[in-house]
């Protein structure tokens, strides 16, 4: 079975699971703890080599505080989870703005190995496409790797994107590095993860021709 | 019923319709002129205001000769055509390359009604998103409007993609442009356009939220 290198979550879905459970939308962030680990077990287990989540974005915080503050502590308490994984971590975003949590500084300087390392996990915090942009050609007109100035680029091409939640759009993820990644989209909410979600994308992912764009 | 201002047309599948009918692949491609044609004027119909149609791209340009050939020359028929009707027309691509068909640089000079106008339509040939981004911010790190350095800064952001051929992916397309758009997806094979395609298309798009990543 071909397994894809890199994958994208976006784990959407969270504030209609909450509404669809009888509780306030801001409740649904924290019922995606779990399943991110799930998912990063199941990663380590099949061989997939880098994850990345999709946290929260720079669009996403001009939404009502009460969400912005659940969704901000839903990000640092994954992150700290993660942290306790064998995995090589990264969170990426805009740190110079307040709406970037202090907690997750330390993680956001370099590449960080913890345990004994393994999968590379991006996290993307107060992500922005345009913030991630920014730079592109700035510095870099005469270099030959395209990628080589984007805030991202230690980031690498993303093989397939699953998002739950049943939105099918990328929603500003990581433009340059999706270009020719395949969708797939569940339509279960994020905190409904089952593996099965993971193994049905694998299977899928396992029978598309890759051929970026040739 | 809420139209989408802006659609994109991914329209794939004309070499896999080939060989269903027995054909060699390249012989696909000049059955993918009639439902170009169909569609725009359905999209008319409809109220759409802008239409970008992926004809081919720098990676396609690799593909064995006869196919590059065949891809080719539908596209100048197909914009050909498109100059027969009411729109606003702009081919876009790599003009500075070999791979560019000469008969329709007139066309990618600039933006040229044709008939008493109408529609947008946009058709990306010999089409490469690294060539679109490459002034990137090169010129414009002051600009406000963080798309006004890309060669394709005459299209505006698409609201929904239609892609035919059952692939789940962007392969290249406007990057940018595309980052908050709506996929929708056929598995039918292009050559087998119907009107029902564009009409379920539409019908999805209006039970979607539209967020832009908010």
């Amino acid at each position: 079975m071909r397994i894809p290198n890199h994958i994208g979550i976006i784990p959407d879905g969270n504030r209609r699971w909450a509404v669809d459970q009888g509780m306030t939308k801001e409740k649904g962030y924290n019922k995606g703890l779990n399943p991110g680990l799930e998912l990063f077990k199941l990663c380590e287990e099949v061989g997939i080599k880098e994850i990345t989540y999709y946290g929260f974005t720079v669009d996403n915080t001009k939404r009502p505080k009460f969400q912005r503050l659940a969704f901000t502590k839903a990000c640092i308490d994954a992150v700290n989870m993660l942290s306790k994984e064998n995995a090589d971590l990264l969170v990426l975003g805009n740190t110079e703005s307040d709406m970037f949590p202090k907690a997750l500084l330390p993680f956001a300087l370099k590449r960080q190995r913890f345990g004994t390392g393994g999968i590379k996990v991006n996290f993307l915090v107060n992500y922005g496409w345009q913030w991630d942009l920014k730079d592109y050609f700035l510095e870099g007109e005469n270099k030959s790797d395209l990628l080589s100035t984007i805030k991202s680029r230690d980031i690498s091409r993303v093989d397939m994107i699953i998002r739950w939640g049943g939105r099918r759009r990328l929603s500003g993820f990581l433009p340059l590095q999706s270009v020719y990644s395949d969708f797939y989209i569940i339509d279960e909410y994020w905190p409904d993860f089952k593996s099965e979600h993971l193994y049905n994308a694998l299977e899928w992912y396992n029978n598309q021709d890759i051929t970026l764009g040739g």
